[in-house]
């Protein structure tokens, strides 16, 4: 018999079984609404509070397909982070703004940064 | 020309543009090592820190594929944060542990949660 040296430490410890079951749906939730590829994404190329049209925001988030967007941004404004603003002029203006909700996010997405800058160095220190 | 109520708020405010595209770097960063549908869902079905077999992280992951999993798990392997470990016994048996590394996103975890919470409070509220 092999074995490859493992730990047992648990990842996320809670108080009881209650709470934890609790967490783990608070965190299924969040992933439900802003988890996946694109969402966050979507939110941080509006970053500047300004109307964003459905092209420039194909051509910052790198990859993402017309179709794709289109559903995520339904999604995004389903759930009240994203308005669609439309300017009936001619030709018809359509843009995105993202609403106050998205500031919600902030300890998320700060919490995403800090935790991205140590993987970084962590990467960096084993060479 | 018709417009709806909009808001123009910033998102993300930053002291300065270096710090703002540093953080959007960092964040980017972290969701390329953790973001996507099912990376911390996999963690999240490993947290009692046991070891795990594929069948059973398939079977607690809803709608995860074989194929899917086989992916996400080399990734997460190859990011630190999770173990394959190989018994050579008879049949030979394969699980996967999590790595202490995982412990490390454990603000990114706990902020998730927060925000998954409140926004099912705002849902409710919302009727």
């Amino acid at each position: 018999m092999e074995t490859q040296e493992i730990t047992t430490e648990t990842t996320l410890p809670c108080a009881s079984s209650e709470q934890c079951s609790a967490r783990l749906n608070n965190i299924g939730d969040a992933l439900y609404v802003i988890g996946g590829k694109w969402k966050l994404r979507i939110i941080l190329a509006m970053r500047d509070g300004g109307h964003v049209r459905f092209n420039e925001l194909q051509r910052v988030i790198e990859g993402i397909s017309a179709k794709v967007l289109s559903n995520e941004l339904k999604e995004l404004e389903l759930n009240g982070f994203v308005k669609r603003h439309v300017d009936i002029g001619t030709p018809v203006v359509v843009t995105y703004v993202p609403t106050d909700y998205t500031h919600t996010l902030k300890d998320v997405l700060r919490s995403l940064a800090e935790w991205g800058e140590q993987h970084r160095e962590k990467l960096r220190a084993e060479g």
